[in-house]
């Protein structure tokens, strides 16, 4: 039913949203560093935050407008991330909400049916260094520059996906459409990565719009359970940020019957699709994850339930050692076996088995029961043929149940190192 | 009482002790590759292992001859870890402390009191490549070539070092005396580490000996307590091996009244020299981590507990930005709190702080009470100076109680990616 688009819109497809991405002059290098997104109604909204507790400044008052499930616009900066910065951090957070919301109020569009927004209205990220005021005067005049300029187009998405990146290569964006009872709802959403990548989260953002009319509660539980099977099983650097949040809006525009419970066709569909879509920035994340070369993915099978696959999978794609041996496309399988052992579920190596390839696609049995195969020279040839594909997978068979999960993680590289020595200075 | 010697003598310095290493060829490279450490009569005995779940056949068979708390042997070999090897892994094992055992009884030593021992007597470690079986003819042979060569000196103890290294770049010896009723009581160790070193516990072997007089039991209470201490405080890449072990063999040469009890004043300094040792080979270990340039030392203070502060020193320890900010002496603290905030403790931002160098050197608060310190051009050159010492030291806060423990870790490198990218092939 969803079918997952390659094409380059993204958060101004779904009907009712606008967006606009320049440079205020926060970032050094004068790239571009700041993002609005709004839509031309009162939307239903949701978001998922850091686990970390030492979340930013934009975090707190983020979570404090969502709290009636409403939002119309999102501001976002990059370069700084507002975090460890205290009280006045959070004074700044919020003054970047009033710019948003009194500048809209004086630039009007003529196409927008409503833009007469409170502050609260509006959401606020950040993402950057740590630890630094923001410059309040250039951001405000950014704004005031970017509500002028708000588009409904590929070089609006474009802009604003470019906005917020830092050390991403890559802006990332995705759309997908559903269509439920013969109306077509659309989902888009651009996020950010590289660095700072990890479960409950990384220094990631992604902002996702859709014109789906759907109840905010509905809306919540439909991104927390997509964000858990993409942005919360994807690892480049273990180090949770303080700045993490993927926020979704909802503008009602589609015209179908409203789905208000998370029960039924239309609310699964929905929530499917909105998966998929989380799923696809996911994967543009980890691929251009900080000095990435490869992609990994970690299937763990025959777990005894999602929680102990969760970690022994987050043990595999965080070991450094693992990353090392997919970046040298070397197959040193024992590295993920022994991950497995210190990830602290009880394994027992005798009913253990790993497999490297896709599972469809002649995938090499390198350890079955506890005990290395022996591999014939064909054999070898292919398993570092595997290695060194530009997506590596591995299956790790537990032997202990029926559930499974899978994650993603990408290679460690010198260039990391060199991406990471010397960020500050 | 206990003085750190940095002299070249180690595991032969305590009374009992003899110790040989060469190169039997299991390294392609023809470096050492066997070590062998004998005692002239039964040892009390103790040992602390790895909690991997995919623990190497070495450790099997050592934990089982360990059991009652007596030894007279180790046998150590390097470049091939006897792990992930199923029941075949544990024969060789079982087979290596067989050969030692038949070699002693056919070449006896003049100066050994006693030398017929079982099998189950030998204590047996080895570190490499995971998932290979062991060339048992080349060990063999090796066994009975070390058992002619035995020394009790400068050069049995550095042969011994060497023949345990992997990655190491340098041997790693420690040695202390401390004084008992009058009798001095000797205590050394050689240790290994490099990669896979992470808490509980790394590629880390270590073999210490001493001519103490102590119970079993005693004396792995003792281990346990030092280890805890040391070993398990250190984080190379946070890699947890299934090879890693510690052992302790007690010669009771020295001639003091047996510590047979873990109270009393004889317990406490013994115990504490022992620690301060173990402190030593860990420091070494993670001076000559993989690829590491600086050591960087993590004290946190005021934590509610030790569980708690242990949590987000590793945290801070194992975070691969703060290992880069280490490597580039970037004071890029921001990434000390955000990984101390995602280590699962509920910190509170507004009770912390964190303080860059030595306490007692003019260290630099740079964040206070959640809030970033204003620092003057001169305390910020200041800082850069103190983040491109040799050892770099940060002091984080909780405010949260009076527990406090200190953690050592390395930067993270080009070299480590370079070094790990191509281990097998």
């Amino acid at each position: 039913m969803a079918k997952l688009k390659a094409s380059k819109r993204s958060i101004t497809d779904p009907v009712g949203f606008y967006a606009a991405g320049a440079t205020c002059g926060i970032k050094a290098s004068g790239l571009p560093d700041l993002a609005l997104i709004v839509a031309d109604r009162p939307c239903a909204a949701a978001g998922v935050f850091t686990r970390s507790r030492t979340i930013g400044a934009p975090l707190v008052v983020s979570k404090r407008h969502l709290r009636a499930g409403q939002a119309q616009a999102v501001v976002v900066n990059s370069g700084n991330a507002n975090a460890s910065t205290g009280k006045a951090g959070e004074r700044d957070a919020k003054a970047m909400c009033k710019h948003v919301a009194d500048e809209l109020a004086h630039n009007m569009l003529t196409t927008m049916r409503d833009v007469s927004l409170k502050p609260s209205d509006v959401l606020v990220a950040s993402t950057g260094i740590i630890g630094h005021p923001l410059p309040m005067d250039r951001i405000g005049r950014g704004i005031a520059s970017l509500v002028t300029r708000l588009g409904r187009n590929e070089q609006a998405d474009a802009d604003a996906a470019r906005a917020i990146m830092t050390t991403d290569l890559a802006p990332k964006a995705a759309h997908a459409r559903l269509t439920l009872a013969g109306k077509t709802v659309r989902l888009a959403g651009i996020a950010k990565g590289s660095g700072m990548i990890a479960p409950n989260m990384g220094t990631m953002l992604a902002f996702i719009t859709t014109d789906a009319d759907i109840a905010p509660a509905a809306l919540q539980q439909a991104l927390t359970g997509a964000a858990d099977a993409s942005f919360n099983r994807i690892s480049v650097d273990q180090h949770t940020s303080p700045s993490d949040m993927a926020l979704v809006l909802a503008s009602g525009a589609a015209g179908h019957d409203r789905i208000s419970r998370t029960t039924g066709d239309d609310y699964r569909a929905f929530a499917d699709t909105l998966t998929e879509l989380c799923r696809n920035l996911a994967y543009q994340i980890v691929q251009d994850g900080e000095g990435a070369t490869r992609v990994f993915r970690v299937n763990i099978t025959h777990a005894r339930n999602e929680r102990e696959a969760d970690r022994v999978a987050k043990a595999i794609v965080d070991s450094p050692l693992v990353k090392c041996a997919v970046h040298g496309g070397d197959p040193n399988w024992g590295r993920i076996v022994t991950a497995a052992g210190y990830s602290g579920v009880a394994l027992q190596p005798a009913k253990m088995s790993l497999l490297i390839g896709d599972p469809d696609d002649k995938s090499i049995c390198v350890y079955r029961a506890g005990t290395p195969t022996s591999l014939n020279g064909n054999e070898m040839r292919r398993l570092g043929a595997l290695m060194r594909r530009r997506e590596v997978v591995f299956n790790l068979a537990l032997g202990r149940g029926e559930a499974s999960v899978q994650w993603l993680g990408c290679d460690l590289s010198r260039q990391y190192v060199t991406i990471n020595a010397d960020y500050t200075t």
